[in-house]
């Protein structure tokens, strides 16, 4: 099978242990981030060839992060080395009503410095023909969102499919234009999409089929390439306590997964990204889409279980799930 | 804004990390706390002016717990050093029906030897105009309730207002008399009191306005420089597992605060200090006291989700969480 | 009073920290378990004499193991030492429908190459009015198994009382006979045995008193020695939210707990093992059976809030759960 | 063989991890420790049959010091539990130049309230025929001098062998004697005690054998019952970096062990005490003196290399030291 | 006394635990530094007041950082809020003949973007006598250099005594001028600065006192205000043993101080940041120029046995380690 | 450039964290090891294509192995999966005389079950033109020799050069056989190989390079392929301190490193692996054979300083280590 590729800026995430507070802790746990890189590390684990696509200096962090991506089959050859620094993150988990809370450190990355031109999209699409890129890059910078632009322009060229998380962040749009200035442009581009745009998020779990139709139908028609619209529903509980579904749309039937009751959250941080790489990888691996939306959310629902940005687990865990109904019966 | 001084005794807490028993843990993490320093790191986050009075002894420990005290605003310049110890506590966390365990080792500690005379409050009491202590400090020994008592008197002729936290604690009363016997005379000097006295903990959050207001009632009769009387709730459903809620009563009214749901408790020790530190910052800067009471139930729920024994949290937080309306959604 | 004398094999119990994967963990926990250890060390802490029997090989790993057993007051003077490894597990801890997993790493254990003959009984069951073993035994080795079967013949020369927990687990039975197959010959010489038979998990805590009745009657008649039937239930409803509840029948009367609510779980491996325990220390201590079932659930109630495979409680903090009817009231 | 009887404080030690200070660490590691608990310790593990004697109240801290002591097989059903606190000491651990710190809080403990009467001699010497004492015991209470003073009488009475370690602490004694004025009592009882003598430690490597032999005879002469003198000589380059040798007189001869060049000390505290233990296990077990001290200082050589106040090892490892000359060579 | 103001960028520093490179290590403990912040966090365990004056955004890695100062006595009172990020660097300890490795990421930090005209310095220098600065800071920028600059000809306006530390970092100086073409402008101001500059670094400890002379004439001609020069010097024998000794010349007389024997280094960053502390003070509080320069070299002596960029020590113990000589006898 | 074939048995490497006994520890740091594994991990680092092959069986521990080898560039596409087992060993690092202790638990792993005809080399030995293996394959069964002796014969077919280290592990030497027997056999291979056999290890830094030569000789003419025989020379003065130099002979001249002093070791096992795989990158990329044993040299004494059993280092850091002179000056 031939390679996807996704594109973003690759961050360190540094978290406190446990409870503690970014105001208290003495040391921070180390992992690796950034919503298309969670993606990739998805698509590795479950055995897609996957190259992720990013702009980074050359120090021994990004070494780690590399090696680390590297660790979970995800090709690595092509990222651009270059510029003055890797973004990171501070992460600290909330607990009940006080939020879990994300300082970004993130200016001035080696990504966001990065612009059309630079990266070399003959080499990178070779034996592709899958592009996945998400609303973060174009929020970083009017640069980086040339460089996506021209991502966009070269993968078309090429007939590569085209998936996009919006994965709306408002406090990054400040380079001078809004999110729903820049991105249409991009999205004139995409396949499959998510649907969770700042106007849909009034959905919630007691709505009908026929909303995420509408929703749907309204996407596609401004987008006419667009064939897969996909929805996910979280109710926020509590920090700990979510619900999580999702609706995948195909302009013709609204696909709806079961409903889980995630009751002890570990980290929910790539929730998203998790149900992305898990949709990817049911689109071009499993035939019905029932199945798809059925494994996308359950992959994700495992995510929320798994310490880090990205979610550790095989296919066969996701399918386990499935089969047991998220029930979690030990194993022995 | 002038001072506002708090006294009692300082401890050290040596918590066995994550769910471990203190009879198999072999480290444990150190935070410092008392009722009346808890109150007062709260009220330095806050910004208020606020300054800690207590006695022990000098060491390295000692240091330690100064400089965190030093770390979040209080003033502790006119901390009495001398004595041969400084009290701690053991504390292990529970779960499900397993109680959370503290055992202290507070005996013969600088401030239960402390006695009348010893404390200079002509110094102490500069530019102050608010004194808080707790039931804990006459519990320990004859010579600190003395030395409370001097300070309660020499806060009365300064025109100083005067609250309090009865904080029972049964198994600390062991000099010679009981709580019964020793906390009137003490009372006597309260603007500002916390009701949760023995007689009242059968309330419950389906009780009515007119049971608060009958308590608060007696209790003003009884102490008539009381103005404000407030109390807690809480329904222990199992030690992760609490609601909160409170009331406030000014002699005329009660106010009474929404009750959260506390689903995933951290660390509950300290909830009440919380409380009387964001009441006491409510009293003296928020003119409604219907928000006095809000602010100070919201700012004690969050204390249940931070590891230690104080509130680490600012005002811009709670008022988060009061906007939010405790739901935890991530902040990004 | 005599000895209890508890035989099985010793394990090495290595497990992430938190919430980590074992594929994401760079450190693991040591703990010490065993189905039957676990029994012996419930019961030395509940200040019963109790002697624990097993094979193992001369190292450092196990000087530290059987430390640990005599750290609780376990006698481990008879352990015979020889063969090649100490069995060992990785554990990583599940949540909400993600399982909790175990990764054994027994084979070729030193109690897997044990045989009958290798045992000195007689020195063994000097003092000793008790036996117990469980349905892992036999599961790992024709060999282990034989030794068993000659210490239960053994243990009935001496009139033992001979008590047996089920604890069935599929994948271990790989040496040529089923369960099945095996089981019966050994459970003639049981007095005391769980009823938590492959055929009876069907089991719920809906049902009456007389399904208890008509299984304990049915495995009362096949194992004619059998006096007592208990059956513990737990309700799954995720990894960290169980339900737990039990029943003792003794040929006339079927005894049941009340059933806990274990919402916030830290660690449920050895909770079956805790119940053994206590409910052997009750049938030996406690003279009314509605008594010793409550007392016995109780105690496994707790060891679900315990990390590690043991129960670290004693006789008194299981009363003090039972009188507060497991609400988890802190303790100070 | 008959049992060895080690009376004295057992102490909590709370260790900064590393190179930690105490006044910027935010956890610590848990040992226990005391000299004659440190003594048992190491008797426990040379397969000497020995039981530990301390006063100490009910508390789970307590509990969790006793199954450590318990894990290496010393005897502690005679402990008398009773009092108000277990003593307690921070640790920090030096380097270079900057020294190891130790920050007492051991006023008030149970065993500094103890006295004559309260101990039941009888009892404690059953099966015994040696008694180990220190000069922490006097220094901490005059009533712990005089239960000592009776345990030294009875022990007299029993033809007992007594042995002693001088242990001087210089800030320990505050209770209105001095060690001069107290110790000299105590001492006559001694038949095997240590010469460090405030008066004897001007002593060093480069001393002749004539030098230990006038000292040694200075004592025995002033304690006639006297028949082993040990000395042990600290050469202090650094807080990393000792040499360390011991000698042996009997009243004849000088032994003199080889001297150790510690480079790279882990952990000096229980050095002395481990070099008793060893020194107790060579006199009852080894015939050769010159093969006593030699295993005394070897033992105390290792000790440096370990972790807390105890010397983890056994008779072979020390064995195995000295056969290879404490060189370090990799095993396996 | 009046303020001593230190003026400089705040740094986070990462670090690996231990020995662990960055490239293996999965979390890292913080410290927070910065040249000149270390001078100041010294100065208020000496007892000095002192002000430290930065650029930083607010967020809460910058709450933790300035609660950290104030934790030791510094005023944070004027430090500027504004810009995008606080500079950070990730450390990791070598050993042997590997160094220790320092990764910086303060691109466009707060106080790189700070530039002449944002501070105030009327309310910085009120209550100042003293004005400490390093060539860090011009080394970061052309406006830090530009707002140095104007510090400096404030500092001059109003009499403030001003020192200096060179710090040579080649690696940061990227703005387009060199340190040569720089530094002269500025160390014009300086009447104590430190004489390591690169021309100097050829010295070791066999040399003269009259080279020092040399060297120091050379300075004080060039930048006559100048009246104190001191000088550094350390043998790096490898990455844990140095040795380090210090000169200081008054334009008469060279003061050479002992040399020190640092065999097991546990952390040298910092190490030159206490020694100008330790100057600063003993200038302001030291009459003998011996004594000053004698206590200058003990407390940096004592720093590379800290943990992190600041020397946690007290005067006391700076006076203990010399009265020992720095051998490092334990205390208790 | 062609593959580099690396081929023995993978470890599990459990070690106690610090200075730590095994017999006190309660968690260990998971690395992974097996000397052939370390050999390819320093190749993928230093740019080398390598492919390790092994047998493992499939679980959560085995798939973090092969990600560890993943993320350093190691093709692991090769390993077959199959048998029981993943040896493991527990490590403790000693400290001055008290030796690094290894306990192995590697019994029955799928590597020792391994033999002749489950390899398929014709897949293994694509691209490929080296093969590397170690003593310690055919020490662990007689099925690992026989595998290993078809590896060598297919080898041989295709023209591949043959690496061998000897590796003599005198414990793991117990199915029959000794080295002595079966090593000749497989040794015949050989092209480059180490020359620390037993008969070798007399020598010593102090020798005469024509001791080299006599002992490189007879080597030769015993197994006539070997056309490079290196010598590595440890000597031992404590567990933390050795030195380290090593030796290169061509049948013509004996080229001769410096000699290294390891004063402080963080971790020396893996040495001897850092210096085979250096020399194997050193003869296939450096012309001149004095500079393949200083890189060799240098790359193993770096080992020494990290943690863990492998080389995490690149070329540039050997490199810039010898052009330091191996110093450890901070690099900044």
């Amino acid at each position: 099978m031939k390679k996807i590729v996704s594109f973003g800026e690759l961050l360190i995430r540094l978290s406190s242990p446990g409870n503690q507070r970014l105001q208290q802790t003495k040391s921070l746990n180390i992992d690796f981030g950034g919503a298309e890189a969670n993606v990739a590390v998805s698509l590795g684990q479950f055995g897609d060839q996957v190259k992720y696509i990013t702009r980074v200096p050359k120090n021994d962090m990004v070494l780690s992060a590399v090696r680390h991506l590297n660790s979970f089959g995800v090709d690595t050859s092509d990222i651009l080395y270059g510029g003055e620094r890797m973004g990171l993150y501070y992460y600290e988990n909330g607990s009940c009503g006080r939020s879990s809370k994300v300082v970004y450190d993130r200016a001035y990355s080696s990504t966001a410095t990065l612009t059309r031109g630079m990266l070399d999209w003959d080499t990178i699409f070779k034996d592709a023909d899958w592009f996945h890129w998400s609303g973060i890059t174009p929020a970083v910078s009017e640069g980086a969102k040339e460089a996506l632009l021209e991502g966009l322009e070269e993968a078309a060229k090429r007939g590569l499919k085209v998936s996009m998380d919006y994965n709306f962040r408002g406090n990054l749009w400040k380079w001078g234009k809004t999110a729903d200035e820049v991105m249409p442009e991009l999205m004139e581009f995409n396949h499959v999409m998510s649907g969770t745009h700042p106007d849909v998020d009034v959905l919630n779990d007691n709505i009908e089929d026929y909303h995420f139709q509408i929703e749907g139908d309204k996407i596609m028609q401004r987008f006419p390439l667009c064939k897969i619209v996909v929805f996910t529903s979280r109710g926020v509980i509590s920090n700990n306590h979510n619900t999580w579904s999702g609706a995948l749309y195909d302009g013709k039937k609204v696909y709806r997964s079961q409903q889980y009751d995630l009751t002890h959250i570990v980290d929910r941080v790539g929730g998203g990204d998790s149900f992305m790489a898990a949709l990817i990888y049911g689109l071009r691996n499993i035939e019905s889409l029932q199945e798809v939306i059925d494994f996308a959310i359950a992959a994700s629902a495992i995510k929320h279980t798994i310490e880090g940005d990205q979610n550790i687990c095989s296919v066969e865990e996701v399918q386990h799930f499935i089969a047991t109904n998220g029930t979690g019966k030990i194993v022995r």
